[in-house]
């Protein structure tokens, strides 16, 4: 079996190596052809990494950009950061792919200067994985890496999504959805109406015609495409409202002693709802379009989480998502 | 106390007079100065207007416009429609405001063609009221009136909605969040970067700067605005959301004996909670720039539902949001 070689950011995320190392362990002590290259602060990194493991290296980073610091200071200031070394190793073929669970907007920046795109493919974009109420997932992008898109990157958008729904959810003739706020032709703002055209025309994308973001959990159609600033929006108000019903739940649980004692034996069952809208279950998103493999876990994301967006890295390496990319 | 005429269209919504008739007649029961004429089939109203009241009068309209409808084929084929009539009883002065649980796209386009906009008010926008984990309701605006707005209409928008809270809502100096994908000057698309300057240098909005998605729950704002398309995917990704959270907890209580047995128990604490972020709870959506006070129901809103869209309207017409507006 080939070796695969990922590269993780061990200091990004919420909590760094103390998910980070767990995850990796996990990782490769289930897949035999699995190396992992642990980047960022050794002496950080060993607290959680007791005995050495065959497969795990550690890569010396001196610095860690932090989750607010802004992607032009993590991009000119900390060319030692261990995202910026991770990122760096999958450019120099040390790597395969690189995982972190750092500032987005720094990832984006250090991946899109560091890697450059691929051909035929003006802007990458982040690929996320939503729940739906259908078993499957469904790919989501861009959640955020261009704003003001135009309709061409939203054509090159759904054909990237195409192939990796194709090559790792391995569906068949994916379907795509565009995000608009109404069914009609007349429905939408320009940027919709035009890539609507464009999709139409394009025999390499299964074209569904516009779909809500009410819909979007129906699981009707395996991609869902939308402008970066939209998505990031559709994402960030569905985790808004998740909360709220979270925080409505937990009140009326604790009205009084008998609901208080509802809320105990109902536990369980809440608990098994909680983890199923959980960001981390699903998580791994892809910074699609450039050259070489960059998987954002959340930041938020536990040993679980951290362990999902490895392997979706893996996976991406196995399908040789970049080699069919630029045949497109 | 002086007369309050609120012409109502008994035909829109998903469920037409069964719910408009007997929230009019409750609405009367309550409000001596309240006058209401149910705009529609005569006999179709009747059918749940079993005895005459004296401050509820019916106005006959033959058609009525689908949900599905196109604003189009509602505005120009649709001449004695009850949501078209209901709205020239604005424009003629026999009723200082309608409701409407009809179409959106339609009522829009009926509103703005026989209304007109107020001076200075170049587009009218679609104002929501959303619930929050603190008790407070805010104004969400805009939520799909208008699609690739400019960074004018989005000042205009925010100083409509100052008005409103000021006056309906009793918040003095409402603050106004700007929608973004972050909180950093550099974060967003032309049109935020491009609107913040104007909020900044207006002296008539209280501007508290950007909110992301996920924190317009939290009611640290008391208005939240930003452009209609990008509004409508918000509103629409929350409700989905809010449906897949109560699709997951419907199917976890339904495990097995034991858990429908907890799922019984509990059912009280389940239904305060799917009542909490229930939309007709927070019925009655504002046309605002108008000239005349048009406001939308949620077409499966119930009895409860659309008696508080009425009196959203009630309220407007005490608080002469329009004169008010007018002097911006």
């Amino acid at each position: 079996m080939p070796t695969i070689r990922i590269a993780l950011d061990a200091m990004g995320g919420d909590h760094g190596p103390s998910i980070v190392v767990p995850a990796a362990i996990r990782m490769v002590e289930l897949h035999p052809e699995l190396e992992l290259i642990l980047v960022g602060q050794p002496d950080k990194i060993k607290k959680y990494l007791k005995k050495s493991h065959a497969q795990i290296t550690v890569q010396p980073a001196s610095e860690v950009i932090g989750m607010d610091e802004s992607p032009t200071t993590a991009l000119r200031a900390k060319k030692d950061s261990s995202m910026r070394i991770a990122v760096n190793m999958v450019k120099e073929n040390q790597a395969q792919a690189c995982v972190s669970a750092g500032n987005t907007g720094a990832l984006m920046a250090i991946a899109t200067i560091v890697l450059r795109t691929l051909p035929g493919i003006d802007r990458p974009a982040i690929c996320g994985l939503i729940p739906t109420k259908s078993q499957k997932l469904i790919r989501f992008l861009d959640l955020g890496a261009n704003v003001d898109s135009k309709p061409e990157h939203l054509l090159q958008f759904s054909l990237m999504a195409t192939i990796l729904s194709t090559a790792i959810d391995k569906i068949n003739n994916p379907t795509v959805g565009l995000l608009n706020i109404g069914h009609e032709d007349i429905k939408g703002n320009e940027l919709v109406k035009l890539t609507s055209l464009l999709l139409q025309n394009n025999s390499a994308v299964n074209y569904s015609g516009y779909i809500e973001a009410d819909e979007v959990y129906n699981g009707k159609v395996d991609i869902v495409v939308c402008d970066g600033f939209v998505g990031n929006v559709a994402l960030k108000a569905s985790e808004g409202t998740a909360k709220l019903v979270q925080f409505y739940l937990k009140r009326a649980f604790n009205k009084n002693l008998f609901t208080k004692f509802l809320g105990m034996l109902a536990y369980p069952v809440l608990k098994a709802v909680q983890k199923q809208i959980d960001p981390a279950r699903y998580n791994g998103a892809s910074l699609i379009g450039l050259k070489g493999i960059v998987v954002k876990s959340h930041g938020s994301a536990n040993i679980t989480g951290f362990a999902r967006a490895i392997e979706e890295a893996m996976l991406q390496v196995k399908s040789n998502i970049l080699e069919e990319i630029t045949s497109i």
